[in-house]
């Protein structure tokens, strides 16, 4: 790894400092799937146990994930969205989205975000301001901290 | 590296084996800020040339950055995202929008997402359904490939 972005003026370094790789991005999907114990992110994703233990711990240790009792009073642990996790919705949203798109043959058989009552599939989201307007990548900059301000 | 998920039916999984690490999503960071040489990603992120070099790569490989010869003729290549790259502007959006919400203390210094014709900042996006409905992350869930086919 190279240097951390904690101190970064950039948002997108620090959320990357913090979910930014493979498997932390998986186990907060499977969370979302509804994922709560060691055993079954085990067996969801394959990864070695020394690894998982330590995405768990650091996804808890940042917020994303928060650790609870056994829903069935168990002595096992459970690892559930803290409201900082579940601000990651979109953040999925946007990673299923591009992969429909670009990651799939035609007619190629793909996990499907339905709704949970009626099952019918979700509609293509897109990123909407207040107004309803929609923005483009080309109509944006990204302004740094240290640049002069800019005349209004 | 664990298993790699090239044959997941899980777009989310796909999507990160392609751009699910952090050097990779930094640097099309970059691309979408106007970085197109090896020298300019290599400071803006102080990464090895080794490791630049493999993850360039390896997103020329999957189609999301293309190589081009030097805006300027000279024997440089540039970088430069294609339509599947600029296509990951949501993510983008989705990493920066999370990291101010949650990865900044108050009043604490951070680079803005701006209009570039008007410099004020773009407004906090939601996603939105083609009917303007916003989908919370409860009222939906993950319908598998191999689930029975649900009563409609």
């Amino acid at each position: 790894m190279g240097v951390r972005s904690a101190d970064s003026t950039c948002p997108i370094a620090r959320t990357v400092d913090i979910i930014g790789d493979r498997w932390s991005l998986l186990i907060i999907r499977d969370a979302f799937d509804g994922v709560r114990r060691f055993s079954q992110f085990q067996r969801s994703l394959g990864i070695a146990r020394n690894i998982l233990a330590a995405r768990l711990r650091d996804l808890v240790a940042t917020g994303v994930l928060r650790v609870e009792p056994a829903s069935d009073g168990s002595s096992y642990q459970e690892y559930v969205l803290t409201g900082k996790g579940e601000d990651l919705f979109d953040l999925m949203v946007s990673l299923r989205q591009w992969g429909q798109d670009h990651a799939f043959g035609p007619g190629e058989p793909r996990s499907v975000l339905v709704d949970a009552t009626t099952d019918q599939p979700v509609p293509r989201l897109s990123y909407r301001a207040p107004d309803g307007r929609q923005v483009r990548a080309r109509a944006t900059r990204v302004r740094k901290v240290d640049e002069p301000d800019q005349p209004v």
